[in-house]
């Protein structure tokens, strides 16, 4: 403010008005102070005006997370928000869309601005990159998503697990035709509920009826079950992949010859509470406040080894995975 | 990196093997660097190492919106992050849960991370603490809900005009016994909404049936309902004043002794689609897209008057508004 001051040829205090939009300063006196604010740059600080008026944070941590329009990662983000304003801490989020590139480049952005610590659900295959990031002293928690030759903490929902629990739940209500919906599993996540799916029919002595991993949204996976229940040998039951597909899926069921066709979904949503699905659930709330408890243990300074922490899913019986169908009628003329 | 060579008595090139993590270092040595490293809190920089060696971002841009959660933002957040990557800029998003004095700290943090501009959803109901920002040359521009007091640029949509619509459509249906199920009008644009779906009764000559404004969530909306369709004079017609309240409305609709009751929501959701329930919809992507543009303009030296956008609404009718009910059956035993 001594060097506005100085250069502006005003007094410390003429600045300081300038700056608080103190009324009756000459026009004149007030431009050239903001010229001289904006020439050098000045920011005003410490508990002084403006934006600093309020509580300042005692730091920031920054989310990377894969996709923010997904309600799961929204649901995440807002458990460790929670968690971070009540330690006084600003939460930054950004999103890879699921590109590995664009998720270094907003990584270096979380570093470059100073973050205290980041939360991570990774869209790359290899993590090496941040080593030295860890090695200045950036405390980074992965959540979702292993990390890949990073000694770093992660919190993990049992996917593999889950998916075994939605087929036991199908094979206990007596069907044998099971299907998997889903995408290609190219994310360790999806991965795992393939394997998942695939281990709980073996231990049946089963195989699947079918796997269609081309599911890529709702309209993909509605197109799938529709082939897939026309056909003369359709399956009794259906297991979604996740939640997105859940629209798509549930349609077609209630616009096909049998709509009491069974449907267990990965996860859980609105519409699936709406549409009476039967989830198998992950708890995104849990898995954030986790991420956000180890990240700031770290913060604490905790420099015990990097833990891995496997968060169990629920099963969520709805009707619709206990021979009741969706709860939607077809509309279309 | 001189620095961190001289304290720990090693060259310049022994730093940049321990931090590039190069084999072949001795352990006594790799630790002193890096107890060095840490201690001057020195950061690799310019196209060193680490998350350097992928594309620098060109800058950063700071997003502030009411709720990540919601669908709606997470639309506008991502219509954002286009326009900023397409300039290789990044994004960094917080969200203030509705809250004004956490909009506040997160607006702060915003401005000492030394983001290139801002785009604001807020929660607030005064703006003119941000002025001193301005003045320092911080660009802002408001979305969604406009600035008090602060010559920003802002976007908009076209709220009483799109409620307007909504009612103009059952009117067209021949419905005259409209109510309003939403929520208590503190921010501005459900006072628009609230405002437009009285005028437009107003000048077909009628009152609202009903104007609920104790809807806060879909639990409260499906009590509402229940209660209004449950009435001797119960009404025809339902306009839902968010999207959140339409699982609830719709499976209260569903379960009543009158589920042709038409049903119009304000704004689009993938439960709305699946429901077939007719909406009026504003384009989040458009006003993200819209504001980023602003923004970007302003960042390249726009310097002229701020400007207001107002975007208009899109009437989708799917069934719900015009006789055929929602696709829902009730389920509950």
């Amino acid at each position: 403010m001594r060097d506005v001051a100085a250069a502006a040829s005003v007094s410390v205090k003429t600045v300081s008005r300038v700056v608080h939009n103190y009324p009756f300063i000459r026009d004149e006196v007030r431009s050239r102070v903001q010229a001289e604010i904006r020439r050098l740059g000045f920011r005003p600080n410490g508990n002084a005006v403006g934006l600093r008026q309020t509580g300042r944070p005692a730091g920031s941590i920054g989310v990377l997370a894969a996709d923010l329009a997904d309600p799961f990662y929204a649901g995440m983000v807002s458990a460790i928000e929670q968690v971070s304003t009540a330690r006084s801490f600003t939460t930054l989020v950004a999103s890879s869309g699921e590109d590995a590139e664009r998720e270094r480049t907003l990584l270096a952005t979380f570093v470059e601005r100073r973050l205290d610590g980041l939360i991570v659900v990774s869209a790359d295959r290899r993590h090496d990159h941040l080593r030295p990031d860890l090695d200045v002293g950036t405390h980074i928690v992965f959540a979702d998503r292993p990390p890949q030759r990073l000694p770093v903490d992660c919190v993990l929902a049992a996917h593999a697990d889950g998916a075994r629990q939605a087929v036991e739940h199908l094979l206990g209500q007596g069907h044998r035709a099971i299907a998997f919906v889903g995408h290609s599993p190219a994310i360790h996540t999806a991965r795992q509920r393939l394997r998942g799916f695939r281990a709980a029919l073996t231990a049946a002595g089963l195989a699947p009826h079918t796997v269609r991993t081309d599911a890529l949204d709702t309209e993909a996976a509605h197109r799938a079950t529709a082939e897939l229940l026309a056909a003369e040998d359709a399956p009794t039951a259906l297991f979604a992949d996740n939640p997105r597909l859940v629209g798509g899926m549930a349609t077609a069921i209630a616009e096909s010859a049998a709509p009491r066709t069974a449907l267990v979904a990965f996860d859980d949503s609105e519409l699936a509470g709406v549409l009476g699905v039967t989830v198998v659930a992950q708890d995104p709330r849990a898995l954030g406040t986790q991420a956000a408890d180890l990240l700031f243990s770290r913060l604490d300074g905790d420099h015990s080894r990097p833990r891995r922490i496997i968060l169990p899913t629920t099963l969520v019986p709805r009707g619709s995975g206990e021979g009741r169908g969706v709860a939607l009628r077809a509309t279309r003329s």
